[in-house]
């Protein structure tokens, strides 16, 4: 059985292929074999030492994957062997109000992830994988999707008619779009690539606009809303985009704020949040019981994940330096043969 | 009958007392004799500029009141002459979501406001004042204690047990802090002054701390609150306190961002939001309906307001200036005789 | 100016078209054309003198319409002459919580209703209505499309892959089956009519069943549903059909009381709603916040009512009798020329 | 070790005390001395054969208890030897929506219950009992102290200035009575005896009501409202009460539906609920996270539990007797040696 590791240092350098032994299945327990990992921005921080560089190495980084149940430890009974299934992100985080013990027991650090052959994992923290998906499709849903359903579905009641904003064409911005369209959302999509901007107006977004070529899109957006502002808006930049989405949204809206993809810090007028009444809702991935939610009208509406492009497992350091360089338009995912 | 007006020019050297006419009470309208006009750090900006330049010249500032309704036109039925009332800060916005239609008829900006002694306004535009409250306590109610209100209450959800951070002593921290423990929630509460920290102790503050002293107060209020965060956080600063809110809040908690006294803007390390699954709720005082059951919690609780010091209609500049100052502890009102 | 009226005593016997002199427009008054009026289960209890006894006559039935402004007084600035809009339900519920005072304000009782040539209502008692409709399809919004909305987004808070169950082939039940599938969820009808279950699945049902052969038909809903329940019921029987809906429901799921065509009394075991921890909410229509929010969606959906028939002004009691006989298939229409 | 069990058949008179082995403590789970059980209405109906007929015997009944753990298997960390904890009612109801699955894990049927003298649970089936408690008063948390906090806390969202109805003394509605007042609401009691009444009053009631002389208490206690009606109502009687609440309950109220004490099933008139927006909420006790943040604010109010009568473990059945006559006021406790 093998792994990939973080080894020695952070870095894509020290990203390694070790051999591990197989363990025997313990009760409560099931070992999965591994079908298809999605790498997400997180993976990538993680890799490099910009998440958390206290994390221990060797570390097995990635949290996203379907995998075949291969073995069921003594009182299995969520899942059996032959199911195929995702593992959740954080694998105590079943249900219920966010907490730091719960949030500390998440893959890919600081648990060993799953860019790897084979794992074993409680049976509580796996779920079922939607049938009329591929296991590259099922391997995206896990972060970047779960995420999205979280800011629209659980945090943003985004109900038919609001409208909704998206920044670029990573996995969670055009997993908001395909989930804000199913919600009954119109939808105004930013990237800078004009090719980009076409495809996502051909997956449902009714507005595109290139953010190089107009960079005050926070008015442009408030515009094509009618004047009031957006209803929301999925912010993944970050700080520096944070004040755009902030001018983007309506007064009372919401800004769900995901990623930080152009920066930690930035300066900001908080006075806009105060008098605009808006919420800045941080989000991140979300619990069992919404992945298995999200999971069902994902079933329901046969919803199908954009992937970008595919590795295989001895390239899994190539699809993180292609994710590195931002060309992605969905997810990058590693396929186990 | 005579008004205050910011006249000519923003500053506070420019605040006038004028005659003016009385008028004829309009179909739907209620005259008010106004009795008490307390003053928000809103009126503050708005008399010095900073609020809205474009605010148009000669205006009534402040939008807190309390008054006797000394006629009613045609029509009128919510109330009666011989009432006490308090206007409502917004005087379109009765329920429901914030708009910009609705926030554009605010009292003391755009609108004419409260530093007056008679003034009409819509029937829809006032609320009874609580019977237990003496003038001057009343006319504090409108927007500090709403604001307050609104935060903890409407957005916060704040419940028994839950741990409740406020910051200084001013109208919006010392309501917050006497209605998080209406609510059975606990009270951490900062100041710069030993002084006034002993008397938030005694309005039932469980823990304070000097933040002159102790720059890490959010790390100490988290400590405080067992290691996991305050539940809620009631951001009066803005842009230079709240990093450190955000280092108090717990994982899942809420800031209501209610005031920028410190400043407006300021570099914020957004990951902290996102990583935390904090809400950053902008909480601009909120609406009719709220402020009706406001004041029928403060009845049934016998709250009484915390008012420092009142002047006279004809020292109303001196009552700015002294509001300027910080040193208050709690409401500044202006008492008409 | 002619107007249908309950003249004298209740009962379809004793509708009569009377003339009646134009009113001048008064100030924030809008003059409205009535172009369609539609009707509601409402309207013939309130006719037949099953809803309220004592309400004072002659009374003008109906509350749903469409018109043209034609006339608008002093102050009018929401609305303009030429604007097609829909009366509201509730002339005073704008937003908020349901009050007695907002609900003592609905048309077709106790206020004269829209059953006529002309009528005069305050602007904030209209809506602009979707470009996309004709006057037909508009007349059929202000009563049962607002109740499904309501029911199932303001208070359901459905989702995509949800399950909803409707009853019949009513005007709520076929907006609420319109809308379920607008929201992303799986829909399942009833009705004792086959023909009529045809219809609804091309309207988008998922599954249908007739309650005459299988009047068990709670429990076959739960088994399609997977075993675990039904997410929400849309309830317009009432008294007869509410235990089979409770056993429809899941543990924690909703059930919408929207309608008591079954009855209004009945034998209920309660225990079921304890032991299963549901909810039922009572839904009446809505305020005017939402039924804006429901247009929007309406608009953006391009979503059309199904209107079964027709009938000319003159024929308004024929319309009532058709509404009687149960054979209806959507909204029953009087259209004025 | 000696458990009391339902033996044979049900009936009180089948309850006997045998002697069982004490097993040793797996992996994962704790356990525990009891040191008291607390008997709710749920218990007696179980040992009668009223609650489940199908459950299998011999059975533990009861399903309250506070208890100290003196062990723990492999793997234990959220509790330790030494610790003083109480079982969660559905031992896998964790936190999120109730599941058939999780809701098929209740204490006292079909698991084993707490009327013995120790017994083995997972450890994530027990919560840390709070500190100022006595052991009998401890013991009556998990189920009655939850369901008052589930109703109106996290369902009814009551807050200060709420009128709340609450019916007789049993154990939830004496909790529901201490609550409301914590949570700053007025409260209104009825009781059939006007001893109780006074003792209601001492415990906090705003006003006092007996039924027997006053059956037509819901128009009494909507006069006593101010005439819109109480904003939540405490429904224990179930069917032959619930009509009444309905009329107390004002337009947009709340009725949590706690218990059937007067009976499963009686006619109801549906359309009060239809008519008046209310919701009707079955609520089943609650999940472990609510608990903890009850016992948080229950620890912080420093609230105490309201014993009537304690029995000694031998006198078990006295004790269920003794609740069978329903003179008691509050809990009624068997306390282990």
């Amino acid at each position: 059985m093998r792994s990939v590791v973080i080894d020695g240092s952070f870095g894509l350098d020290h990203l390694r292929i070790v051999g591990r032994e197989s363990e025997r299945v313990r009760p409560g327990q099931v070992l999965l074999k591994i079908k298809a990992v999605s790498l997400n921005y997180r993976d990538l921080l993680m890799v490099t030492g910009k998440y958390d560089r206290r994390a221990k190495l060797p570390l097995v980084p990635c949290s996203d994957a379907v995998a075949e149940v291969v073995g069921a430890g003594v009182g299995v009974s969520r899942v059996g062997v032959g199911d195929r299934v995702m593992p959740i992100f954080a694998q105590k985080w079943l249900s219920g109000a966010p907490t730091r013990e719960r949030l500390r027991s998440t893959l890919g650090g600081p648990l060993n992830g799953t860019l790897t052959e084979a794992m074993m994992l409680p049976e509580e923290g796996v779920v079922r994988a939607p049938e009329h998906l591929t296991d590259v499709e099922a391997a995206t849903l896990p972060c970047a999707a779960l995420t999205a359903w979280t800011a629209l579905v659980v945090e943003g009641g985004v109900k038919p008619g609001d409208s909704v904003l998206v920044q670029g064409s990573g996995g969670v911005s055009i997993f908001a779009l395909q989930m804000a369209k199913l919600l009954g959302a119109r939808v105004f999509a930013t990237s800078s690539s004009d090719e980009k901007l076409e495809r996502l107006r051909q997956l449902g977004a009714d507005a595109v606009l290139n953010y190089k070529t107009e960079p005050q899109w926070g008015r442009k957006a408030r515009e094509w809303s009618g004047g009031e502002g957006v209803d929301y808006v999925v912010e993944v930049g970050g700080a520096h985009t944070l004040q755009q989405s902030l001018r983007a949204v309506r007064m009372g809206g919401q800004v769900g704020l995901i990623g930080v993809l152009s920066g930690r810090t930035a300066p900001l007028d908080v006075a806009t949040i105060l008098m605009s009444y808006v919420r800045v809702q941080g989000v991140l991935v979300g619990h069992r019981e919404s992945f298995e939610q999200m999971n069902r009208a994902i079933a329901a509406a046969q919803l199908r994940p954009v992937v970008d492009r595919t590795f295989a497992f001895d390239q899994a350091v190539d699809a993180f330096r292609y994710l590195q360089t931002g060309q992605h338009f969905g997810k990058v995912v590693v396929e186990l043969s």
